[in-house]
């Protein structure tokens, strides 16, 4: 099996690739969400897994407009990976020393008190990824640090110089596989789905969360995307208990799609284990 | 009365603060969001104004994060802003010499169709602001373009070569004025509210919005923000109709903050008219 992910190698998307993948699985980068997801759709991968929300930065958008507006795949697994970051520093040079530190701007931000305790004289530079940081790091003319991950150190061959230096413990990205088809029945399991309204009257949403309130059927996240033709009007995301083959789930959504304009159900999936973190 | 905004000048939010600005006012460009409201926190500005949503983009987290969690200012109007991006080119080039077409990635992504089609052999090279594009324009080595405002254009006196280059017609931002009060009672405001729940029981969400449907009080807007504890819980940002000092919207907030573990008004504020382009 071919799984598609958002690369460079050494990324956490790789890592995420990597522990969706058996043995005989190969993992393949590409260079953006819409062109992993393309990738399944074309034949020339069989899934994609792709960032879909962080603990700390919320929804990652252009997945979740992707999985709304423009694809027919399914989220059959999500995986849920701790993110801990790494510092490099080049041979040679100790932290005060260090004048320049590379990173994505999201790891930037996400060890922004380590940073100004530790390298108090770097200046934070944006890189293209967390694995792209450990090359900027090999050219720069400057003393200079990376900010990657353990894997990215790894395939690197680079000295680890300090590891888990960012500042919430809490650091946690959910990743989603996406397929032709979503997963089976589990008895413990999760269903997301999308919809929207033709009018935005008192009660609409209400009402519609009404359908799964009633059933006792338990909301796990909800989100509103903009439907990009007016301010002001949403589609939502939601995640709920239970597969879209339990009986009481089925019914649930008949109720919500007859009380939507625009009704999706975008998979249905295990809830995840401890072992995954979550 | 000093009103700070996210500069450079040139930008659209500077647009947004003209907008509101009165002419015995002064407009002062920061560097960040963050910025903007310090500068009323520590009394460098009277009231701040940034951006809070886009029709294309969804949300603009960092400034609804900022009011979540990091200040106590309130929202006392709200200005909505349809943009308009221009095409200038640099002097002495027709557009099929074009090599490097300079904007923000956001504005860069909203004329995606228009550079395609008129500009396809110009690489998009991402600038800091809307306004920096007309700079990096300037010093190009390669013959050059840049997506821009008109006010941008008119500050730098350079000359549009295009209007109205992007590709939805619906591309609105809507802009928020914080202070320390919000505002007065006009009979037709809306209220911003934020809230979390200390347990995620099925119906938990649902329950807190029938305090509003059942009082006939209309949701305008739903979101929700990771609480940046823990993946998984989120706090929710409403819109409703009305002021929180009407006493219908009063006795349901009453209602909200009793089923909340936290609550707090984010402010009431008119109402945009269609002046305002909503």
């Amino acid at each position: 099996m071919r799984i598609a992910y958002l690369g460079p190698r050494g990324t956490y998307s790789e890592e995420a690739a990597l522990r969706h993948a058996s043995r005989a699985s190969e993992t393949v980068p590409f260079g953006t969400i819409a062109a992993v997801i393309e990738a399944v759709e074309n034949g020339a991968a069989d899934q994609a897994v792709v960032p879909i929300e962080n603990s700390l930065e919320g929804a990652v958008t252009h997945t979740t407009d992707l999985l709304i507006h423009s694809t027919d795949l399914l989220i059959r697994r999500e995986i849920v990976l701790p993110i801990h970051h790494c510092l490099l520093v080049q041979t040679g040079f100790g932290l005060p020393l260090v004048r320049v530190v590379y990173s994505h701007p999201q790891a930037l931000a996400q060890c922004r008190g380590y940073i100004a305790e530790h390298l108090p004289e770097a200046e934070p530079v944006a890189s293209l990824s967390t694995a792209g940081a450990v090359k900027d790091m090999g050219s720069s003319a400057r003393p200079a640090a990376a900010v990657t991950s353990r894997r990215a150190a790894e395939i690197f061959g680079a000295k680890i110089f300090d590891h888990n230096i960012e500042d919430s413990a809490s650091n946690k990205t959910r990743f989603v596989v996406l397929a032709r088809d979503d997963a089976e029945r589990t008895g413990r399991d999760k269903t997301t789905i999308c919809f929207d309204f033709t009018e935005d009257a008192a009660g609409t949403l209400h009402g519609t969360l009404g359908e799964l309130a009633t059933r006792g059927i338990n909301m796990l996240k909800i989100e509103s995307r903009p439907d990009k033709r007016s301010l002001g009007r949403y589609i939502f995301l939601v995640d709920i208990e239970g597969h879209r083959e339990d009986g009481v789930v089925r019914e649930a959504l008949r109720g919500v799609r007859d009380r939507a304009a625009l009704f999706r159900v975008l998979g249905s999936y295990p809830r995840p284990g401890n072992s995954d973190g979550s």
